[in-house]
């Protein structure tokens, strides 16, 4: 007898409403448990992704990263990170499109496949196709998912298991955050073998990594805040995300929350984008939801924000304490902590899942069992 | 004095209501006009680039194409056409979010930037950047543009003028499909001195440039029949634009039309991505427009159709006329002549375009001066 591994703990809601909002508010410890072998460790180590490893890495030129859905915007921050520390070039691309198209295979390429279940169909399929058209060019493989001995895990080389635990709600949350976290730390594993991390460096992301599930709980605190804006979403139609940079495909997760639970019609851009197009859309109907770190682009970020506003959009920021943004007329500001570095698109992605799942519970949707959706898909 | 170079033809009106509607009528010529030296040769020669084509295309071992909005559409066609029939891998990026980005520069990269009037600032800035950090790595430089003598133009070693004439509705049109057909050519000159384009092969493609400008004045007899689909879609809110694999950029530019004139929220999706979240949009409010060429995807997409069908949400159907897709209850049918091969992105474009405008119409928007737009944003 297999008995399941599953926990009474794990699928019973407990004080929770929703298992939507209960896996929103296990992410720090998920993070956690995922981090666990990171954070108590002195140093980073290629082990972690399997015995092998090390030797892989080492012969990594490119890398590419196929995922679906909310794993394609996890897929897309690694992008960033990856380029920007690891000197690695990584291209993304969406499975069910990758796996119908002619590419250009490049030598030494690790192909990364993302997924929670590990059985997204377009994914196994377009692993395969990497592996086929790869062939004979010294690809290697890697999985990051949520479930073991599933179909991705078994078909590749090297894994990395996230610990989020059993995820019921159909709009993924904690799967997401921890593949983000798994996804940083391949970074920080690929720099260090590329010779990309200083000591000093890695010792600076370790004790990052280590803050982070505190900084999560910090966040989750929000929610008060939040439930006062959802009031303001209940009665929307459309909704615009904007995002620059590594924050783009945080704004992109954060439009899908909304649309996947809540029915509104929202939509995400890279901010610099607005001008060529979908600032046709804003007036007085069109909520612009902001993600607004204190990075290098928040000057750019803020300049958009001010054509929003000429337009009569009524502006939602989430702005890192540190940019100083005020509340005004039309401009509602919620603060995060201070601006965290590259883990700041984890810590964003939390209130927008936050205000995505109170807008559903207040327009009365089935927050966990969206319609027309499926938790895995499984078929083409 | 230096005289204006508009003829007073290019820019009255003639017999239509605005310079949109003229201007997507003018295609089938304009394209013509840029395929000129093409479409009257034996074969298909660098030198249509510039002087130093030949070399700089013989060295060329990685593409990067920067662009922003429609631009950045014809940029991703580009990718699928390149990739497929001259192997050179290619990446696409959005200008603004490139040049703020720590990307990781390939060796001889042939740098393309795209932009109808050639003064995009976010471009000119991103082919700058680019510049730099590929410096010492034999990048070249080759820009696409409409207006001779711009900031573009100036700043790259080879160049592409396509001859659309002056565009003067903000929606861009002409501008598109006469940079699709540059792209077009650039995909041939590419795969011929790669060698990867056999005689017969190339006097077929050319073939299919000469005819079309027919195809498309073909395409634009169907104006009345969208003048009908137009009716239908006054008094929407939102649109949902489908399209897979080369005709996924198409219906991102689909929405980006009927978006920046007509006010309505269209937003496209990769019809594979349907089931990972967009899907839950989709009721009886929902208007779904497909592109649906007889390309080998065509079974997919029939069946992502099928989905939309059962959750009641009504079907446009753009359609190859051998497809045999049967218009039925919710199921509206245009059919375009049979498939195009790799110029059927240029002819699904057209349809699209008379889609936007006869809507804007019928909505009684500034059809060439959207709200909030600028023809060309020459600011950051």
């Amino acid at each position: 007898v297999h008995e399941s591994e599953l926990s009474a703990d794990a699928v019973s809601l407990g004080l929770y409403s929703h298992y939507m909002q209960k896996e929103t508010f296990e992410q720090p410890e998920v993070v956690a448990n995922t981090l666990q072998m990171v954070s108590g460790a002195q140093s980073i180590s290629p082990l972690l992704f399997g015995t092998q490893a090390d030797d892989v890495f080492r012969n990594t030129q490119n890398i590419l990263i196929l995922a679906c859905g909310t794993s394609y915007h996890a897929a897309m921050v690694a992008r960033y990170w990856i380029e920007e520390v690891a000197h690695i070039p990584v291209n993304v691309e969406i499975a069910s499109e990758y796996r119908y198209r002619t590419s250009v295979p490049l030598p030494n390429t690790l192909i990364i496949t993302l997924s929670q279940s590990g059985e997204t169909a377009d994914t196994i399929a377009a692993l395969q196709h990497a592996k086929n058209v790869h062939n004979g060019l010294a690809a290697t493989t890697l999985s990051i998912c949520n479930v073991p001995e599933s179909a991705l895990i078994r078909q590749s080389q090297l894994r990395f298991l996230t610990r989020a635990g059993p995820e019921i709600g159909v709009a993924s949350t904690k799967a997401f955050t921890t593949q983000l976290s798994a996804l940083f730390v391949l970074t920080l594993v690929l720099a260090k073998i590329k010779g990309s991390l200083s000591v000093a460096k890695e010792e600076e992301y370790l004790n990052q990594l280590r803050h982070l599930p505190a900084a999560m709980a910090q966040v989750l605190l929000l929610e008060p805040q939040i439930i006062e804006w959802a009031k303001s979403f209940v009665d929307k139609q459309h909704a615009l995300f904007l995002g620059r940079g590594i924050h783009w495909p945080i704004a992109m997760e954060g439009a899908l929350k909304l649309k996947e639970i809540t029915y509104i019609h929202a939509e995400s851009y890279a901010a610099g984008e607005l001008k060529h197009g979908p600032l046709a859309l804003v007036d007085e109907r069109m909520p612009v939801i902001a993600i607004a770190p204190n990075d290098t682009l928040i000057e750019k970020l803020k300049s958009n924000l001010q054509e929003v506003r000429a337009r009569s959009g009524e502006l939602y920021i989430f702005a890192d304490r540190d940019t100083f943004i005020e509340p005004a007329e039309g401009v509602h500001v919620i603060n995060l902590p201070d601006h965290a570095g590259f883990l700041s698109p984890i810590l964003h992605t939390l209130p927008l899942q936050l205000l995505a799942y109170h807008t559903a519970v207040a327009r009365g949707t089935d927050v966990d069992k969206p319609r027309n959706l499926a938790k895995s898909v499984t078929v083409e």
